[in-house]
């Protein structure tokens, strides 16, 4: 297999984004992402930087048990940045009880390489509705 | 005004898709994106490449004349890439009669520079939802 360190480096990310979202590792999260990050959700206004990102995190920490699975579309590299579509799967456990609530659907984000040579995200946008599959 | 021959030439992209769509001009929109492109919406699967985009042109020419209107948040420029988050709004109104329906919300696309200088979509998600303001 053919994969180069960038690409390598931009899976990680996804990987340790899943792990710290399963930890609840908030420190975890904001270390993968840039500082002006922006991510568009359906129906709701954007969440910009790493504060507001802190807070919807804390916000859903107190509520659910997040687990998610993503599968990469596509990986386009460009020297220091990337866009990545992919498709994203999120189980939500309610922590008072009760069904999970899934949700799925595609993702286009746009990363960025840092001086020191790792990637964080910084444009995501997420089109996840309902899953009923 | 310091604007890039580039950021002018993505702005006049975004004109020209708009008056494309009120004039009902495939061949117009269809100039304006990659071979490959890829439309992401809500609830739907993406839309794949200009057949798929023709076809979904068509069934709305059928039913609705469209008009947008788009604000940009961010034009970023990367040598022949650039990204764009724009906040952008849709009223569809039947041509059988009837209320137009209106949708809002934000986008973020990928656009890529052809080797004549031109630029066009590749990549785009955009969140619409129903514009109740």
């Amino acid at each position: 297999m053919n994969m180069s360190t960038d690409e390598r480096a931009i899976r990680d990310l996804y990987a340790k984004w899943r792990q710290a979202m399963l930890e609840e590792d908030l420190g975890g999260v904001l270390e993968l992402v840039t500082d002006d990050a922006v991510f568009l959700v359906p129906g709701q206004p954007p969440v910009r930087g790493k504060q507001q990102l802190a807070q919807l995190f804390e916000a859903a920490r107190g509520q659910f048990r997040i687990e998610f699975k993503s599968e990469f579309d596509e990986i386009s590299l460009h020297d220091d940045w990337a866009y990545v579509c992919s498709r994203l799967a999120v189980a939500m456990t309610p922590k008072s009880g009760g069904a999970p609530v899934h949700r799925a659907g595609h993702t286009l984000t746009i990363l960025c390489k840092r001086p020191d040579g790792r990637w964080a995200v910084a444009r995501d946008a997420n089109l996840l509705a309902p899953d009923v599959s």
